[in-house]
């Protein structure tokens, strides 16, 4: 099945937003083993965006639309695709009722133009979105499967995944045939150090295939096999993944869908310890990390974001002297933070985190990062040196510092 | 003149990578007063490219092309161009040279397989490309021009900025006119609510026309004027964006890239004050979106993240009865959370914010999301239902408690 994507709105056309809808749905087409030759982008202009749809109609077995199907003036999906279809649009009755519910459930003014959402072509199945208003929906439309999704990231992604993919997959006739794919994720060597590592696996291996993916430092190996069975695509996965984690070690620190947050929270939960931060230079970002898993409150108790110098002192109990000696971005002082983010918080693993985020330097160059963790049996302490501007490296230093409690909660 | 962008580079089609290349180039078409109404993605495939370049052709007057011009086996859009324009390759001795030169100063070995970047399409104009070793070039194939830049971002920019924009201005003859946009930030209106307050203006008006954007409770109206000079443009902008002003109220936060933390980092330093936060749902995130700032350390002092009650009355000073009689999730709880954090930072402004972020509900529903601000002048308290999941919750209450943090700074 040959599936292209179609993304609508006049703002990736004046460049004012990035179309990383297209490569979400990409990644997920090629995992499931759907081909996929084409990506277009047209503003919200309905003449261009006919013409588009209709090419696409010509040459594909499905489409996917993203956006345009907002409430406002500009929002005009629904209606070019019925037009192209050549159906009337339909009010949904029952549709227009949960919407206004929800709305009233949440105490909120409901605008009568979010009304306009609840029309769809005739004929067109509905895709639920639990995460927005605008419904999406899927129509045939002279056999090629029209699917309109929202533009908004976390809605379209959660109506492709739930219902969107497995409806293609159950249409696509591929269905004998299985992809099955790993993602084993490492964090601690650059992408080109991985890619030397594999670089024979990647060369020589059909089946399964093996592709590098690299984001915020975390570098990700993906397998894909195909085959007739789940059974034979498993089989063919595992030799490879065994050699894969055999060659990057313990900078392997999870598969699939497993976050560094998460694999934190079950190392703290077999242990029956509690954690907190201490930080400076990422301002919380890394408390906001580690709540950012349900279930978090039975393991995060909380943090002090000492900023300004003093409240190093006050809040965190960091000697006056050894800021002064060896500095405020030091391991030393890191170590004294997350000892005292230890007694300050009640807690039985401290991270701490102080650095120089940038533009300005501050006693030491832009991106001199130290991180200490403390745990009831070990402290560790680092330092980094990390590329870019403010808010990367504010971000790499956050996943640096949850990976060090990583490793000193697996070394105790 | 209609300039088109295509993307050339199966990576794109498997979701390896994000085409964050198109909208660097669509932003710089529109401060150009470029019109742009096409952005198409193929992969390294000579049928398809060729396919994809013909129908650009067609209907552009030119088109960027993007990638495909390295020196491996999967590189031909030279190939393809030369094909479609029907014209040879040309080996350019002298440019062969000055690569193999570069790389003996750098002491590498030269690939014979770069050779291949030394071949232009007849009677191309060669762009460049001081960053890399794939030059670029520019082609008039049946009245429109085909730009080929490579796809590695920093080089294709630089070529884009010094050669390219340029060269398309001087053969525009649009050079008289002008495109000016003006993007009006809200926020605490949904987006339908918008659209009601502005619907005779979005419908009635052409020049400037009128856009709206969502993006995590923040709605952007845009006003894009054409004339023949800035002062033109202006003069179409100002009384459209006085008439939007007045309609929206103090909803409007800002104007372009003002960001709401940017904005509270002024209110902050026209009055010499200093601020800090008290979180615990939202678990660091209000304090990471005001460290987002260059310079946020001469406002920005500290914050306590009491996740765990018992740390919300020893670290914040929250009475014990306080929690049990008003509740952990209560406007007089994050109110007293705040006033704590005023003294236990010393600052001048604090924001404090409880709630339940989910999935499990706690004492209330999930997405109740109580927010406190407490200058030396006012205090004011707000409670949120928030939608969505827990990402969601804790990204539009961090939104909602930087805005409360502008109102009653402005209130006070």
């Amino acid at each position: 099945m040959n599936v292209e994507i179609l993304a609508i709105g006049t703002e990736m056309l004046l460049g004012q937003i990035i179309n990383t809808n297209a490569a979400e749905i990409a990644s997920r087409l090629a995992d499931h083993g759907l081909n996929h030759q084409f990506q277009g982008v047209v503003g919200d202009n309905p003449g261009r965006m006919e013409a588009a749809l209709r090419q696409a109609i010509a040459r594909s077995d499905a489409v996917i639309l993203t956006g345009g199907i907002g409430p406002t003036q500009d929002d005009v999906t629904r209606e070019v695709v019925a037009a192209v279809a050549d159906v009337p649009l339909i009010f949904d009755g029952d549709y227009a009722e949960t919407m206004r519910r929800r709305w009233e459930q949440l105490g909120r003014h409901f605008p009568e133009s979010n009304l306009k959402q609840a029309y769809h072509p005739q004929g067109a199945i509905v895709v639920e979105n639990p995460r927005g208003s605008a419904p999406g929906f899927i129509l045939d439309v002279d056999g090629c499967l029209v699917v309109s999704l929202p533009g908004v990231p976390i809605e379209m992604l959660g109506m492709l995944d739930d219902q969107v993919i497995p409806f293609l997959m159950s249409r696509s006739g591929t269905s004998a045939g299985v992809v099955t794919s790993r993602v084993l994720k490492s964090w601690g060597l650059s992408e080109a150090a991985v890619g030397e590592r594999l670089d024979d696996l990647f060369t020589s291996s059909v089946n399964p295939t093996m592709a590098f993916l690299a984001s915020a430092g975390v570098i990700k190996v993906r397998l894909t096999a195909r085959g007739r069975t789940p059974h034979e695509t498993e089989a063919l996965i595992a030799p490879m993944e065994a050699e894969v984690r055999r060659r990057l070690g313990d900078h392997i620190f999870g598969v699939d869908g497993d976050t560094i947050e998460g694999i934190i929270q079950q190392q703290l939960r077999d242990r029956s310890w509690t954690i907190g931060t201490a930080e400076s230079a990422t301002g919380g970002l890394v408390a906001t990390q580690l709540t950012a898993v349900p279930g978090s409150s039975a393991t995060f108790r909380g943090s002090i974001i000492a900023y300004a110098p003093d409240l190093k002192v006050s809040r965190l109990g960091v000697p006056v002297e050894l800021l002064e000696t060896s500095g405020i971005v030091s391991e030393d002082t890191a170590l004294a933070m997350a000892r005292g983010a230890r007694t300050a918080l009640g807690v039985d693993v401290a991270v701490a985190v102080t650095g120089s985020a940038g533009p300005d330097p501050l006693e030491v160059d832009v991106g001199t990062m130290c991180v200490a963790v403390v745990t009831p049996i070990a402290e560790r302490s680092r330092t980094f040196h990390m590329p870019g501007d403010r808010e990367r490296i504010r971000t790499y230093t956050a996943t640096a510092a949850l990976h060090q409690v990583r490793l000193t909660i697996d070394a105790s």
